[in-house]
C-alpha cells in the first residue's frame, strides 16, 4: 500500500480517484461501486487512477472516504406489514453480526415518501440501501439511480424492478401461488376467487388485459397472478374476470369483493388471497355471508403467522422466508461494500406451502 | 432580531451560548432544551448569554445550530410487533405533516442494541428522539441522558421508565387490565390465569415478592399485572401464584405456562393475555388440550387485531390507540423542537375493550 501518496493524508476519496482519471464523479462511483454502465475506455481510466490512488473498495476505505461508518438503510413499503417486519429483523441480525446498525424508513406503498426516505438516506450517509421498491417502471426510479451515483450500493428486496439492473432477493412467487391454486383444483374446486389482483378501477374483461394491467402493478402481485393463471391453464379451467379482485389493495375491499364473488349466481368455491390483509378480509366475507371455511369455502393464503395456526380451522398458508430474505439481502449489501462485485442477479429463495385445515372438496351440488 | 453580533454569520449554537455564558455545553443545552436539572444561577446565566447572542429555540435555528434538519429518530422494541408498527404510523403522518421525516431502529428488547440505536441517532443528528426504552431503572438510562445533553429532545412511548423526568405518552395500562378482568369475574370465573408476569425464572409464592419482581420490569407489564390484582382484590378473590406466568415471554412460553395452568386440578377457567404472542400461545394451549374457547375456556388479551375479529369465536380484545400513541409522541416531541417548554408529564390515553364473543360463563361444575 503506498503509504507517502504526496497528498493529504488519509485514504483516497472516490473525488480524487475521479480527478485523477479527469472523468466525473458519478462515473468513479459506477466503476468502483461496479454497478451501471461504463464505457470500457474510461472504466480503465478509473481504475488505473483508483490504483495508482491506492484506492481500495472495502468497507474501511469507503467508510473513510463518505465520512460514513456502518450503517444500512433500509426502505420498506409498510413496516405494518409483518411481511416486512420480518424482513427487517432478517437484514437487522445479518448487518448487526458484521458490524453494521441498520435504519429503516417505511414509505406506506407512497411513491412521493420513497423518494423522501431515499434523500433521508443519502443524506444520512448510510453504507448501503436496501428497497422494497414501489417503483413498476423506468419513470419511478430516477431516486434509486440517484443514490447509486453517489456511491451508495443499493439492493432490491422481495419486489425485482424491471428496468434495474441491481441484485435483487425475492422468493419463487409465481411457483408458490400456482401450487397453492393446484391444492384447491385437486380437491375439486373449479371456481376460485384471486384476491387481490391489479389496482385497477374496472377488472380488464379479457386476460391479456388482465396481464397487461399486472405489468403496471409491483412485481410480486403480477407473479402471484401468473401463478394462478398457469395453474387454471393446467387445468384447462377457463379464466373469469369475475373471480379476479381490482382496486384499491385494502382488507375492506377485499371483503366487499369476496362478498360480490359470493354471490354470483356460479359462485366461488374456493378464494385464494395473495397478502394477509386479503386473507382476513375473504374471512369477513364469509363469516357475513353466514358461510363456513372449509365447508363451504375453501381458502388458501399469504403470508402464514401465528394467528393462521391457531384460526378455527387452521388455515393452510403459504410461509415466505422472511427472515432468510432479509439475511440475504444483507449479505449480498455488505458484500458489495466490502468491494465483492455485485452480481446483479435475482436471488430466489423458496417459500413453502403449509398444509392444515382449510382445504376441503367443494360442497355437493356446487 | 440582532442581525450583526460581531461574530461568524448564521444563528448562535449551544456552544456559544455555553461560551458566552461560562457555563459548559450540557448545562446549556439542558437549560435552552428545557429538561434535566439546572441551578437557578446558571440557568439565569445561560438565558441572558441566549438572549445576548438571539438565540432562537425554534426548529429552524436549531436545526442550523446543529447542523441538522427536520428527521426525528424512533428506537421502537421490536417492529415485528404490529403494536410498535401501529406507533410508528401515527409518528411518521404525524411528523410528515409537519415537515419531519422518521427513521426507526429496533432494539428487539436488548439493552445494549438500545445504546447502539441511540448512538446511531445521535451521529446521524436527528432534531429529536421517541424511544420505547427496554430500561426498567436508573442505571439503564445514561444513554437516553447523552442524548439530552446534546441537545437531543426524547420523549417516552408506551413505557414511562421512573428515573427519567420526561414527557412519556401512554396508554391506561392498569385500568385496562383491570377492567378486561372485571368482566371475567362478572362472567363468574374465579380461576384466571394471568399471561404473562415478569421474567423471572421461580415464580414468587407471595404477593408482594410478585409485586418486587414486576417493578424490576417493564413499566406497561408491572401495570397491567397490576390491574389483574386489583379486580382480584375488588372481587375478594385470594392470589394464586400458580395462575401467573413467569419465565420468558415468548408464544412457547405462554403455550407452556397456559397448559400447567389447564392442568391443575383446580384448573383456570379463563385467562388473561397482555400481549397478542401471550394470545396465539394460550390458544394453541387450549386446541392441543381439545379444549374450546368460550365453552371451556373465557379469554380477553391484549392487542386488538383484524385476525382477532375473524377468530371463531371472534376475540374480546382490548384495543390500544396505536396511531394516536404515535401522533401525540411525536407532536410532544415537535413541540418541544419548536421551542415549547416540555412539559415533563405523563400523557394518559384510553383503551378500549372490544366485547366479542370469547367470554362465557365457566362450565359447570368448575
Amino acid at each position: 500500500m503506498p503509504a507517502d501518496r504526496g497528498r493529504a493524508a488519509g485514504p483516497p476519496t472516490i473525488s480524487e480517484v475521479a480527478a485523477e482519471a479527469g472523468v466525473g464523479r458519478a462515473t468513479a462511483a459506477r466503476t468502483l461501486g461496479g454497478y451501471g454502465y461504463v464505457s470500457p475506455e474510461l472504466r480503465e481510466r478509473v481504475l488505473a487512477a483508483a490504483e495508482k490512488l491506492g484506492y481500495r473498495t472495502n468497507a474501511l476505505a469507503r467508510s473513510m472516504s463518505t465520512g460514513v461508518s456502518h450503517t444500512l438503510g433500509v426502505i420498506v413499503a409498510d413496516i405494518g406489514n409483518p411481511f416486512f417486519a420480518g424482513v427487517v429483523r432478517g437484514i437487522s441480525d445479518t448487518s448487526r453480526a458484521r458490524g453494521f446498525d441498520t435504519i429503516v424508513l417505511s414509505t406506506y406503498e407512497d411513491l412521493d415518501e420513497e423518494v423522501a426516505a431515499t434523500n433521508v438516506l443519502i443524506d444520512k450517509r448510510v453504507d448501503g440501501v436496501i428497497i422494497a421498491s414501489a417503483a413498476v417502471d423506468r419513470t419511478e426510479v430516477a431516486h434509486i439511480k440517484a443514490a447509486m451515483d453517489r456511491g451508495i450500493p443499493v439492493v432490491l428486496v422481495d419486489r425485482a424492478v424491471a428496468s434495474l439492473d441491481l441484485d435483487a432477493v425475492v422468493i419463487d412467487n409465481r411457483d408458490a401461488a400456482r401450487e397453492a391454486v393446484e391444492v384447491l383444483i385437486t380437491a375439486g374446486h373449479r371456481r376460485i376467487g384471486f384476491v387481490w389482483g391489479p389496482p385497477v378501477a374496472q377488472a380488464p374483461a379479457t386476460r391479456r388485459g388482465l396481464l397487461t394491467a399486472a405489468s403496471r402493478n409491483l412485481w410480486t402481485d403480477g407473479e402471484r397472478l401468473r401463478g394462478y393463471l398457469d395453474a387454471l391453464d393446467d387445468a384447462r379451467i377457463p379464466f373469469d374476470p369475475d373471480l379476479v379482485m381490482v382496486g384499491r389493495k385494502t382488507e375492506e375491499r377485499a371483503t366487499e369483493e369476496v362478498a360480490r364473488m359470493l354471490a354470483l349466481p356460479d359462485r366461488i368455491t374456493a378464494v385464494f388471497c395473495t397478502e394477509t390483509d386479503a386473507v382476513t378480509g375473504a374471512l369477513r366475507a364469509l363469516r357475513t355471508a353466514g358461510l363456513s371455511c372449509p365447508r363451504d369455502v375453501a381458502l388458501i393464503g399469504f403470508d402464514d403467522s401465528s394467528w393462521a395456526a391457531v384460526m378455527e380451522p387452521p388455515l393452510t398458508m403459504i410461509e415466505q422466508p422472511v427472515h432468510q430474505l432479509g439475511a440475504k439481502a444483507a449479505e449480498v449489501l455488505l458484500d458489495t461494500i466490502a468491494g465483492t462485485e455485485p452480481r446483479r442477479e435475482m436471488h430466489t429463495l423458496s417459500s413453502r406451502l403449509i398444509l392444515r385445515s382449510s382445504v376441503a372438496p367443494p360442497p355437493a351440488g356446487s
